[in-house]
């Protein structure tokens, strides 16, 4: 990449987001506006971040079904936009969100609820075995 | 998928991460242990992900540069892993770390300084432009 391209890319402000470069889709790291949280990954490829742009509801291009999927559109439970961030070389980005329901997950706790978060588990570096985090068993 | 070896990735805490599914390479979100601040997305293969386990340093795989890439390993400015989690369906990884040095994006500030997040832009909904977060231009 030229040197020109790269500081456009990394320093200004014309969104160029490099859908191509990641064979169309893009990671999208969902986060709690209000407290960080990080609920799930997901995939956008182009179609899917302009819907997210029209509609502010979270929207991702499901790798699994391979079709275009905002998330609660069959619950309800919207996530909300609050914001949009991107990285250095516009090929990461993060939706922080407002959850309109319980959780993002499509598992289940103990209470029968939606888990709010898809990382319900720590790796335990030194016994290499998962730990469920308190309260989300 | 089964119904049983669903539940065995979904619930249980034998480890499974899925790095065949996603071609060899999980997404690695990477978070700043204390604040919850997200700091950048990276890729781990197999390899990468065993010697994080082994070395306690954030590793990943560079995709550029087709290598195995330990973060600070030229500078000094290692990322101390304090936690790992996994997602439901054990695809995409979260790095809780403690940053050794300013900061984890090779882009510098108007200081000089490295910036400490890859994500120092939004993406404004609206005008459907990048802004700078503010202390991060």
């Amino acid at each position: 990449m030229q040197d020109s391209s790269k500081i456009a890319l990394e320093e200004k402000l014309i969104p160029q987001l490099q859908f191509e470069k990641r064979g169309g889709l893009l990671p999208v790291i969902v986060q709690e506006y209000d407290s960080g949280q990080i609920l799930m990954l997901g995939y956008a490829n182009e179609e899917a971040f302009n819907y997210t742009l029209k509609s502010k509801k979270a929207t991702f291009w499901s790798t699994s079904r391979n079709e275009l999927w905002t998330k609660g559109e069959t619950s309800g439970n919207y996530l909300q936009m609050k914001n949009i961030m991107v990285d250095c070389d516009q090929d990461a980005i993060i939706y922080q969100v407002e959850l309109m329901g319980s959780g993002v997950c499509h598992t289940f706790d103990q209470q029968g609820e939606n888990r709010k978060a898809c990382f319900y588990r720590s790796y335990d570096i030194d016994e290499k075995k998962l730990k469920f985090i308190e309260g989300m068993e």
